[in-house]
């Protein structure tokens, strides 16, 4: 299986996301600069990844401090802020910059040199424990499925979002060795596209049946009974299980309550943000204009129209039949979520 | 206001659509081949505009006609079905192309020449009705809205569609007129992407406010009260008044119905099919995966991925709050239609 980020000789190896599936192209980074630049430019995307891609970014760049010791704090703390401001949507990005900031706050006041050692330790610890929460995701997932389904799903939930194996991907991959997919429809997911690019060349490298149609496609193929569940990935969930996902996420879930499917998301509990109520209060994030207007460097439309380009958008716990996560899957009224 | 199509000595001048916005190239035909091969290529499209081109192709095909009179009417019979093979879904082609063969049965047996003035006459008078009919659509539309109205729309049912006006930007262009106005939301529409490409351009040369947006966006836009009315074009209605029109518009309808939103169809009553009892009779077109994979030549996904691409959905009638004719609108239960 595909992987996204790995650790190597003090740098991270990722996986340019940006110009898949044209060119299968890695980057090396070892600092913070050269992740929050990926993680913005979306070379790094996918809410769990873009976690596991700061906390390397973090702790590399205290691996590599040569200051003077005194002023480290206040240097990891620049650092965080610099990877926290990348995007304001996925909380995993928060979540993982959090727990190193504990290890950091733990350690001192050690060298920086060793502090940095106990930071990698932690982000190949984050990495590791999502590749082995996704398993178990896929796992609780594959239950909720009967033979022979077909499984709509949008965006790219799967090892390219995620250390590997995938949230949403991960549902269909465990499904898919019990022998109970049918076929993925993958929503292309409009404008960056990465149902197209990436959750496309993630299946067929994996021998899982898929067949790639345009986001407005979906309620059509609902109603030719083409689809048994829509399961997604996250980028937020609120304490009442409203769940923040790329756009286009709600519109799937509106349409699935419409036909009568159930509509799953699939997260790592590291999604939830229990600071915040309810989905009105999760920041979505708006892009660049010519995410929509261009497509590699050719106008679509018109240079000067006026365009609307929210990354993201919130759908309520109501039209959610469950979360899958590593602990378990919650349906409503999602209780288990705001202790 | 843009013509799509006009006749200019004993040619059609033609505005090749597939070149838009990024280029205004003018193609001039005089013969069915070349009508048929535009219509294919989508250089025309819209259901009315569709029909209109279909009746000139049919009528300097006679017009140029220079066989043995005998065979004239196999001669014509041959480009009718010529034109009427270009495309499945829409009615208003073999609408059009059964007024033109009344005209040319009711013209024998005159010579060729003559005939073909006659027809040449009939799709003037069809083009010109178009742009007439448009405009009380128009009319009976605008009446609909309220003051400071968000209208939502799909493809582009326009003056690029049509004769001249536009069936769905018909009514925004006469509310427009009316200072109803607030803003219209265009969605993109992929694969072909008439949303950003037409509708966009056609709004903007008017100084009509528009605001572009991916096909997945407009759940979140409803869902914050962005939208006080859906209004799109249609490519065939049932004598129930099940509605076929461009793939994604079935989503809205849904979406529409979900968030309390009115879904209005605006087409002239050629676009009503009276032998066909319900949607599910409706052909619908399925066209080349390329449309989907490739955007000008770069591949978007991965050459070998399996796609599926239906041109148009189905619309039932009980998501349509009304449907705007040429006589006036009419709601459900569309018993109108089945008489």
């Amino acid at each position: 299986m595909i992987s996204a980020l790995s650790y190597v000789d003090r740098r991270i190896k990722v996986l340019n996301q940006s110009r898949l599936p044209n060119e299968v192209e890695y980057e090396y980074y070892d600092s913070a600069e050269e992740v929050a630049e990926a993680i913005r430019t979306l070379k790094v995307r996918g809410a769990p990844l873009i976690g596991i891609a700061a906390a390397f970014g973090l702790a590399l760049a205290t691996l590599n401090y040569s200051g003077d010791m005194a002023e480290l704090p206040e240097f990891f703390s620049q650092k965080k802020q610099q990877l926290a401001s990348t995007r304001p949507t996925a909380v995993n990005l928060f979540w993982a910059l959090s727990r190193m900031e504990t290890v950091f706050i733990d350690s001192m006041p050690r060298p920086a040199a060793e502090i940095g050692d106990l930071l990698i330790q932690e982000a190949l610890m984050i990495l590791n424990e999502d590749i082995n929460t996704n398993r178990t995701i896929g796992q609780y997932g594959a239950e909720l499925l009967a033979n022979a389904s077909q499984i709509l799903t949008i965006c790219n939930a799967g090892a390219l979002a995620t250390g590997g194996y995938g949230t949403a991907l991960g549902v269909v991959r465990s499904a898919f060795s019990q022998g109970k997919i049918k076929m993925v429809w993958a929503c292309e997911t409009r404008p960056v596209l990465q149902g197209a690019r990436l959750t496309v060349w993630e299946l067929i490298r994996d021998s899982i049946p898929v067949t790639l149609i345009t986001d407005s496609m979906a309620g059509y193929i609902m109603a030719q009974k083409k689809v048994d569940a829509v399961i997604v990935g996250a980028d937020r969930i609120a304490a009442n299980g409203d769940t923040a996902n790329k756009i286009g996420t709600y519109t799937l879930a509106v349409l699935a309550s419409y036909h009568q499917i159930p509509f799953y998301i699939a997260a790592p509990t590291s999604t939830l943000d229990r600071s915040i109520d309810n989905g009105d209060k999760i920041p979505i994030e708006e892009r660049n204009a010519d995410e929509i207007k261009y497509l590699s460097d050719k106008c679509i439309s018109i240079p000067e129209v006026k365009v609307f380009n929210p990354a993201f958008d919130i759908t309520p716990s109501n039209l959610i039949a469950g979360i899958i996560t590593e602990i378990g899957v919650f349906g409503p009224p999602f209780d288990f979520f705001a202790k």
